[in-house]
């Protein structure tokens, strides 16, 4: 059995806890939070603290936190050569304070509280200093998810960056759709299907090979006839620029 | 029974002859093609045809072809006083000759010919000259599709510019995230949780309630990171304007 202690209260923290909770191979001995409230919010029966020196003995320390909060709270643990890990997509692992031993147990998903993911699913992501324990927080990542992959800071940063495009920015790209139909009193939920459909749709090929649309087959008079019909200048920036990458992408314009 | 003829052979004639093959409320009487190759990829028991002349008899002659084919294909049909429907989200109604009753029956869905789709779930948008039209029309919709929708030609240009943001544009962020993950040496099925995520999020909220990321929170150091480890100019140029317009819609940058 594998006792960790987790610092933090937030969406990550609150997705790890349930995780690790139904786990069977690991104990959360105890949760940490700088903030009473936090700590309030979470559904855990346990021991909780807002005092860093309150902190039990454990196997790992996970810091599910704000990334610029990794150095400082990690400084501030009162032990040493123990396993500290933090949970950051774009934090390198030597942003942990060098007192302790250092890890990163990143999942490559979007916690939002009020959804229940299914966690078997979600890419683990680790790295850590030693073989020894790198082994330990694969055993912690395989207590969790079906799927550990073993990814440096660097691979990480750019698995972040990544991830920044096909969410948060796809994200946005949704409430473009959503303001559109919006503004002309049409459900946004008539979209759904297309929007489950796109994102589906690469189990079956690259995202290359299922481009569709005006841009892709370079269809000047919808492409007009759109950005004429764009209210907002930013959302016709968005349009060209998206329209004008994806000729660049099909060979149709030049860069 | 109602009656069809299906002119066009490409990824939307093949998923709607597919569909209307499996309704015991329609019978597709014939399909028509301009080429015989196109024909010969349908899989297709019935009669088919590459002569317009040798079209025959039914309820409604229903068009998926190309956009700009709309006027000539429907200019040329050799009969009059019939319905003839078309089913493209960004050509009007009266693209259509009007020697013929007009329609139009708008799948609201990205069709790709290997992907098997579920046709129940894809909203139907429909839109008709006269009222006996369109019930004709529900009942085509209603043969293929659980849910049905009167659209005019003005709200189904708009639709089907949002349809462009949310999946045309969408998928080119996917292919942006592809592209990193490749030059790094990194598997792209890493992000195909977070991307089924990001959409099936969908579901609890409005995109504004579920965007998340560095634009969102406003992490300069973070975005100035991801923005200095992009190559290409194109893609730094999507990432800053995509997060200028995060920034604006959550108030932390006046436009």
């Amino acid at each position: 059995m594998i006792r960790i202690v987790l610092i933090g209260a937030g969406n990550v923290a609150h997705h790890l806890l349930q995780a690790f909770s139904a786990s069977k191979l690991v104990t959360v001995a105890q949760v940490y939070n700088h903030s009473e409230t936090g700590l309030g919010q979470l559904s855990f029966s346990g021991k909780k603290t807002t005092v860093l020196e309150k902190l039990e003995d454990a196997d790992a320390y996970i810091m599910a936190i704000p990334d610029d909060a990794v150095a400082t709270v990690s400084k501030a643990l009162p032990f040493s050569g123990r396993l500290v890990i933090h949970t950051s997509g774009s934090v390198p692992l030597d942003a942990i304070d060098p007192k302790n031993n250092r890890g990163v147990l990143y999942p490559l998903q979007t916690f939002s509280k009020q959804r229940h993911l299914d966690y078997a699913t979600i890419p683990v992501c680790l790295e850590a200093e030693s073989e020894k324990d790198y082994m330990l927080l694969e055993r912690l990542g395989k207590a969790i998810s079906g799927q550990t992959h073993r990814i440096s800071s660097e691979e990480r940063k750019q698995l972040h960056l990544a991830a920044v495009f096909v969410c948060n920015f796809v994200n946005h790209l949704y409430h473009i759709g959503f303001e559109i139909t919006g503004k002309n009193q049409l459900p946004f939920s008539l979209l759904l299907p297309l929007i489950r459909e796109t994102a589906s749709k690469l189990d079956s090929g690259t995202p290359a090979e299922l481009q569709t649309g005006p841009a892709k087959r370079n269809d000047k008079k919808t492409m007009a006839k759109h950005l004429d019909a764009l209210d907002l200048p930013e959302h016709k920036k968005i349009y060209s620029l998206l329209s004008e990458a994806i000729q660049h992408t099909y060979g149709r314009k030049k860069l």
